[in-house]
């Protein structure tokens, strides 16, 4: 029975896709580490805001301050600037001043991370490729940021050109899909079709759908069929469905049913 | 000055490496759903406890309740389960008992995510690829999840063999290098050496490191120097480093000083 199910491999992080969009994260110190954890922040659509002196303030922090990207607090770190953050990110050289946050956030549950202390980390961060809605992150669980950061731009090299438009062209086809079948009783056929969608096209040739071949596929959902990637190319250009030699009218549905 | 630092690409989520080692995590449901949560948290080395009563729980679900991977609780949620929880993940088909856990987590402060329930996510799940201490994650932010799965196992198969040796040869190389070069002042000179390792070989090299290469590439950290990778293949075996005619004697070290 055992070699039925997925053994446990013991020893990994879970990894989330953290929803951090207009909350309050609060991160102290405005060095570089500091800098790449607001960009990663921003990119959430986060509420950034940094406490650091002036003074203390990298180029690039500088920047997202007079961009006003995120608010600033020109100051050392206070207890009162807990107040109301939903996240909080430590990237200061004070290892005292650093416990003292770790454990005022504690007592506030408020999740929190600080850079190069794995004990005082709720989460650890890795390095993320980025394409539109797609998002990769590569872990090494502490063992070699620097290695995470290789292995991220391994995986980029690989990937196909648009990754990110195969993602958003499948987005884009269920709300269209929702908008040809909106009601509740079609939610199983629904899955089933756009499951059917996934299971026939490779996914780097999704990269290239677009919007056209988007509204050709759902001509066939009536029919809850899924054309081929020949028939969905030849159908560009406005070629009409029924003209098409490659089309043998066995789907048993007309254009416009 | 805009073009000096990285843009925002807003509309992301935060990609986090959570750390739920012995930390309890509460499981309301045991469907398919909750199988594939609970494997995904017992591989972070969560304490899970799965709340369900035992006519619910799927195959998968009771053989690990059988196995005691997990600690059962033979009945529906109630709100004291959530006594001690660092994190709830909900997957049951009840949308309004869904709700009602997902107010009592926010009360208290609790992470927590209802499957298939967006607003009521603190977190997105992603599809993870997994080779001993690299983790690798894809998210489409909700767009795609079976797509998340496709790109997962694209990625998975562009890999190199041995993808996560490369993770754990260098894990291994800084816990060997912490004991050659123990002082705290060697600090920076460790962490500049680590970069410069990183930095010399290619990674998909790097997943055929073996013990012995990291005690030969140690012999060079004296002399604040990296060899090839021909230089370490020829090493092998226990060749003596200075009788190697690709080691001229440049690095002004001896072996064993």
């Amino acid at each position: 029975m055992a070699r039925k199910f997925p053994e446990v491999q013991p020893g990994g992080s879970l990894i989330l896709a953290w929803q951090i969009k207009d909350k309050k994260v609060l991160v102290v110190g405005g060095g570089e580490v500091a800098a790449g954890r607001i960009l990663n922040c921003l990119n959430a659509d986060a509420s950034v805001t940094v406490v650091c002196p002036a003074s203390g303030l990298n180029a690039e922090v500088a920047f997202r301050v007079a961009q006003k990207q995120v608010t600033h607090v020109d100051r050392v770190f206070e207890p009162s600037d807990l107040e109301g953050a939903e996240m909080v990110l430590v990237a200061i050289d004070d290892p005292v001043a650093s416990t003292v946050i770790w454990k005022l956030c504690k007592e506030k549950k408020i999740p929190a991370n600080i850079a190069d202390v794995p004990p005082e980390c709720d989460f650890y961060f890795g390095s993320v490729h980025r394409d539109g809605p797609l998002q990769i992150m590569v872990s090494t669980n502490g063992k070699g940021p620097r290695l995470a950061a290789s292995i991220r731009r391994f995986i980029a090299g690989k990937l196909p050109r648009n990754a990110g438009n195969a993602v958003e062209s499948i987005g884009l086809l269920r709300t269209k899909l929702r908008k040809v079948a909106p009601n509740a009783e079609d939610g199983p056929k629904r899955m089933r079709w756009m499951s059917k969608v996934s299971d026939t096209y490779k996914w780097d040739e999704m990269c290239s759908l677009t919007i056209e071949d988007m509204d050709n596929l759902l001509l066939f959902y009536p029919a809850d069929k899924v054309p081929s990637m020949d028939i969905l190319l030849a159908l560009r250009g406005g070629n009409d469905v029924r003209k098409l030699d490659v089309f043998d009218g066995s789907f048993g549905f007309s254009v416009g049913a």
